[in-house]
């Protein structure tokens, strides 16, 4: 048949995540894709995984498999609780955890928690679009603020919120990745971090903090650096959202959020309706992989693999694209963020680049107020690094055929951002 | 702080799911418990899974513990396809299946697609919990139509078609249970399913179909018996979802929908913003044990175990209860349905019967209508046979003890509903 019955009002919106559809055309046979965000598979520890689920099934099958509690397994709460306290945060009691199927459902139920149809969210400028698409499926208006080098610009958020402010509305939070950001790859900077607490304290301003990539700070950056945004928060008025996606494998979809007991048991009951509880094997193989010592051990090697990574994706810019191009030096996480000349298009190039062998994801999705067409996420964490050099030589090759194919196209600022 | 921001209309408004508290009473030394609706542990293939997640593991750990899909792993629906082909539906292609994390995110997502708040959604007397929190959380109004013991009343649906009619509305959809429903354990007739199909055709209704327990079938039922109302489905009217929560395990948090393609489309796009995809590992534990044939040898397996305890409940029912109430001989799943005379309060009574050793779930939280005060689900599924003899013994004593002390009692129509 015809599908003749009606979709409700906010599905009607819905909106394909472009990036996602441009990920998908990404898998070719001889392309280096810097596209996606994914992990290295080189970084899973499949042999201690499996080292701890035979250990699960063959003590606990009864447990690890059962339905389990929609909070979370105490084993797995046990565990990240100590986990947070050492990285900073202050109230990491178990009523402060809830275990999520991934980051990404904390921001899911978060948004459902938080936001009315109509209601503003304010988001960095670029942010991450599966918090984008989460807050957007229930009705929210997006409303961006620039990040600078050393995070979300604090004078524009101030203008912004006073804007709001004049127009009788209040924004429903602010959702920042200070650590890393994906796409971007800024670290906000510790005085950053302490006046954005603050000035959020004074425009009674919630925060939603998510810390995807903090845990992967490379040799010019530190654990200290990297402290979350919530270790500067006094009041709980910070709602932190971290996952093992990065630090274990996204394949056991294991996330969390830390938050006030009374914002924590309404996620709960959210939850409850969403997918009642997050799979127990999976929490278990993570509660078992930090209540053995091996996650603390684990990091210290992903942090050296991926700082290898983007030592060699750098220096192939500074050696390929200097004379052309802008970025940054991430000092962790994924991505290095790429600026080409203010009149380029980096979506429309973004075929014609794969034809050259070569995949990357454009700047612009990610930007909440269509800006950023000149702008270029680049994926460190999967290719090897042989692939790493040679997908910035095809890169550079492409751009300068391009350049020379628009004769338009302005000499550009190059070099570090 | 007291935290001072607003919550949303729709989370204002969220209710404690009352027998998730109750379950979570009924966890005591020397209480049998027939509340929770769980799955023995002892039917849980902890071998088997640890084989398939050792061979998963060593050869494609890439891939078994990376980002996937959001609609789910080519090798999961590449199973369930033909699996379901098998159970009589007719469209099983991949376009038309969505892996969701358990059969209750299916569920979440159905809600979101097509309810606005204040839209009606019909539910049968009584039904299943965690789907009427789904449906409610999103905003919509339960519409409670009675069952009998071959399912859903078709004379009452129309009724209430009509009224929904008469006052301008229209279902968004009707959620059915026809297999072993939770709570009442009941089975839809062949007729009635045939029935139910044409009627929902003549009124442009949409129908939501959960089969969570129809692989769950006793000796004096059939494979036929519990063919899923999607197969009666000539045009892609009913919505079908699925789960292994009961023939694998509940800790794999594996489900599916199956529908037209342009609903899954759309539940996909959902579900990229509720939780991006279900565990990758999680999966392909599931699509190895149907791969390699496990899961339909595991079948039978599970049939001849719950029909023992079935069997051990029901002759325990009738040697000690013949006399003070009526219960259904349900032919498969997990609940014996029971009812006690009309003035009694099951959930008064659910305290002191715990007190004395047996915990049962009062049936009236299951009615939309807030009818069936004096109605009792009992699950046989989890306790050993010997414990549901003892506490069927129990339960007995302690409703006599009661029905003494409370000299108002009528002699209550006993035997089989």
């Amino acid at each position: 048949m015809e599908f003749s019955g009606k979709f409700s009002a906010l599905s009607r919106r819905l909106q394909p995540n472009v990036i996602r559809q441009m990920i998908r055309l990404t898998h070719g046979k001889n392309l280096i894709s810097f596209a996606g965000g994914l992990p290295s598979p080189e970084s899973f520890p499949a042999l201690e995984m499996q080292s701890a689920i035979s250990k699960l099934l063959q003590s606990a099958p009864q447990s690890a498999l059962q339905y389990g509690v929609t909070q979370g397994c105490a084993e797995l709460l046990d565990q990240i609780g100590p986990y947070l306290q050492s990285r900073g945060l202050a109230r990491t009691k178990s009523e402060n955890l809830l275990a999520t199927s991934g980051a990404q459902q904390a921001l899911d139920l978060l948004a459902r928690l938080f936001i009315d149809p109509g209601d503003a969210v304010l988001v960095e400028l670029p942010t991450y679009i599966g918090a984008a698409a989460a807050f957007r499926n229930v009705g929210a208006e997006l409303v961006g603020v620039r990040q600078d080098a050393d995070g979300i610009s604090l004078e524009e958020l101030k203008e912004t919120l006073a804007r709001l402010k004049r127009r009788g509305q209040k924004a429903a939070f602010l959702y920042t990745v200070p650590n890393f950001s994906n796409p971007s790859g800024v670290l906000m900077s510790a005085a950053r971090r302490a006046a954005l607490v603050e000035m959020a304290r004074e425009s009674d301003l919630l925060l939603v903090e998510d810390d995807a990539y903090g845990e992967l700070y490379f040799s010019d950056c530190s654990a200290e650096a990297v402290r979350p945004l919530s270790a500067w928060d006094k009041e709980g008025r910070v709602i932190y959202v971290g996952t093992f996606s990065k630090t274990i494998a996204p394949g056991i979809r294991t996330g969390w959020a830390c938050a006030a007991p009374e914002i924590i048991s309404r996620l709960e009951l959210l939850k409850q309706g969403a997918d009642l509880f997050t799979s127990t094997l999976n929490q278990r193989i993570a509660a078992e992989l930090l209540a053995r010592g091996f996650f603390q051990e684990h990091l210290p090697k992903l942090r050296t693999y991926y700082e290898r990574k983007r030592d060699v994706m750098t220096a192939a810019l500074q050696s390929e694209m200097g004379d052309m191009a802008r970025w940054n030096h991430p000092r962790g996480g994924f991505f290095v963020w790429l600026e080409l000349p203010p009149e380029w298009e980096a979506t429309a190039l973004m075929a014609p680049a794969m034809e050259a062998g070569v995949a990357y994801i454009p700047g612009q999705p990610f930007h909440a107020d269509g800006s950023g067409a000149n702008t270029i996420r680049l994926a460190f964490s999967s290719e090897s690094e042989e692939d790493i050099r040679k997908g910035i030589q095809r890169l550079s090759r492409f751009l300068r055929t391009a350049a020379h194919a628009k004769p338009s196209v302005a000499a550009p600022p190059s070099g570090r951002l």
